[in-house]
């Protein structure tokens, strides 16, 4: 799939065609404009992944994207030693890639936004109306205040979400890397259940599904994922969030697998229940609930549609077997870095309107956990221009052993 | 190893005795003291998992451990579908854990800021001095702006690393998890050296090395680390960020492994090469630089010695063969969540004039990357009474194959 126009100015490889970031670009421009931002300053790695292809294990420590309003390259501005991967991995010319001292990490002394600002002053002034992702993991309270105190001429104002709500509509080489990763869960899921037996270490089923998910295809590699394997069970069932330990699985013990995979940043995440022994009569309701209620959801949806009428069409099928769950029931998928493979843009719940369109894609997670019993199982797919794709094929049940 | 004061409010295990627990508590308030704070508001995960216990993968949204001056018991605030992990694995009574209803996830209208903010108010008043971290990656500008709206009557004031310079020091306890730690990244990267070799697959080496740094060792489980196996080769090798692709090794190719593994969120790294091949003279110089320098520092370093004279003894030791590095050399270590397995406290550099004590941890890393050529060898360690312990016990030398 690669064509001459997948090459950086370094003459490196890029997952997406040069017109692909372009256009990108373009609608980041058009959004800014709205909004009367000169300049915009990403922190976000999948932002900055999305807006530039810059991919590597660095968002620890600061570093950012700028990008003006104007139609000049954005700028990489991070780690010395990072340097090296903005022009391996990026779209950026040398010029635009800008790396500070290792003095200024995790120092009491020095802050990389003395840097940062010093680059906004000197390529694009200090009266500028600036962008910021007041939502990001990797821009912190002190990075913000010492921008305030930097740039006092500037108007800071939040830009959260922009770039991800440019995010949401999927182009088909962006999809083609999604239907990838689905193959890696989808092994990776099978070789877990596989896996799981009385007397089995589960460690051993979190190292299996951890191979799986990145060389089970012969063809690519699935990437480290923005959330390691979620595997509870025994006691640690009745909550999504806690993993494995070196307990051996017993008879009559549920198994809740939440995994994903990531193909060149896209995550694909899949959850499914397994039970030792034989499921009582309220895991078989509740997994009539799921499934009819995944059945429901997935036949309503179209573009047109809004999140909400996704969300009560799952709870008014999982109603007629007395089964509720309070949390959303689903969530924007697309390129992640941890701590999470959510969007963060639109929710599957009562109170957001937003309008499905062809190319949105979502994990639909009608999850039961806190509600006293517990149950996974779980569906990511694309709006497609008539209805749905999912992205795996995996039976839609509660797995029996 | 367990004691029965090893058992949570709730009933559940816990990884450290009550005692311990107390102890950390304590040391904490002390400090606080000494800056007239009224409360801290921990929102790093491995201050949360310090003073409490609590071990999840929900730091993704917004959480926090209140810890007053005065001597009651922390309260841990979060996501409805974690209470339940905060009861198992936590320290914390159940009058001691609240919890927010999930509309208040990644919403434009609901902020978890405000459930805390009317908990601080309920439990502890309006009029107060709160410590926040204002360098933690959980806890964003958003809930900064949020907070201030919240209490106004607040003095709001940065606390970033309060905590992490108490965790300082280890206890018997956690360099017995350390030491656990280690024999997994010595697995892991044993297992990783033994499969490299022409023809084989990056993202084969990546499975092999996740598989063995969860589940090689049959007593106990390594858990999810806060930063995914680091295995640049080829072009990527002039940066330490970069991982593994689906690519093939070929002959006359250099390997850089970075590796860490994770028992009870305390962290052990290790670094090595290997060259598939025979290395030019260059990289041998690089490797006798580097492990000369090792060994001075691990000569001079014992309590008493400050943290820049420990990089000055690497320094001088390498630049007998001309190799000089620009970056820190080490970094204090102990628990960690993604994004960095560092501590955040002491770097290993020439401005850093902390102090080392005995049972202070680091990982000790001269590793060579953006400099022109690349070699990694490192070696973690803790400050013993005399001198040094190396956790992990592994050849210090390129590898050849």
């Amino acid at each position: 799939m690669t064509n001459s126009k997948d090459v950086s100015p370094t003459g490196k490889h890029l997952n997406f065609s040069v017109e692909e970031y372009n256009t990108r670009l373009t609608k980041i421009r058009t959004e800014m404009r709205h909004r009367d931002l000169d300049l915009l300053l990403l922190t976000d790695p999948c932002n900055i992944y999305y807006t530039t292809g810059y991919d590597a294990w660095s968002f620890y420590v600061p570093q950012c994207i700028l990008i003006s309003a104007s139609e000049v390259e954005p700028v990489w501005i991070g780690r010395e030693m990072d340097r090296t991967g903005a022009l391996i991995t990026s779209t950026l010319s040398e010029n635009s890639i800008v790396s500070y001292d290792d003095k200024f990490v995790q120092s009491q002394q020095y802050h990389p936004m003395s840097v940062m600002a010093e680059q906004i002053r000197a390529r694009f002034g200090s009266d500028l109306h600036i962008g910021i992702e007041m939502d990001s993991y990797y821009m912190d309270i002190q990075s913000y205040i010492k921008m305030q105190s930097e740039l006092p001429l500037a108007k800071i104002s939040d830009a959260s979400l922009l770039v991800n709500w440019v995010r949401a509509i999927k182009s088909d080489t962006e999809l083609k890397y999604m239907r990838e990763a689905s193959t890696l869960v989808e092994n990776a899921m099978q070789a877990a259940i596989d896996l799981i037996e009385p007397g089995v270490r589960e460690c051993d089923v979190a190292a299996t599904a951890y191979s799986n998910l990145v060389s089970s295809n012969p063809d690519f590699a699935g990437a480290y994922t923005s959330t390691p394997p979620l595997i509870p069970a025994g006691e640690r069932l009745n909550t999504p969030h806690l993993s494995w330990n070196s307990s051996r699985y017993e008879n009559n013990t549920q198994v809740n697998l939440e995994l994903m995979a990531c193909r060149n940043r896209y995550h694909m995440p899949l959850g499914r229940s397994l039970y030792l022994g034989k499921p009582n009569a309220t895991l078989r309701k509740i997994e009539s609930a799921i499934v009819e209620g995944l059945d429901a959801a997935l036949s309503f949806i179209k573009p047109g549609v809004r999140a909400c009428d996704v969300e009560a069409t799952w709870q008014k099928a999982a109603s007629k077997h007395n089964v509720q769950k309070s949390a959303r029931c689903g969530y924007s998928l697309g390129i992640a870095y941890p701590p999470t493979c959510g969007e963060k843009t639109v929710s599957l719940r009562p109170d957001d309107k937003t309008v499905l369109q062809e190319g949105m894609s979502f994990h639909l997670m009608p999850a039961i956990w806190h509600e006293g019993n517990s149950l996974v199982i779980t569906e990511p797919f694309v709006v497609t221009k008539t209805g749905v794709e999912t992205f795996c094929k995996f039976p839609r049940k509660l797995f029996e052993k």
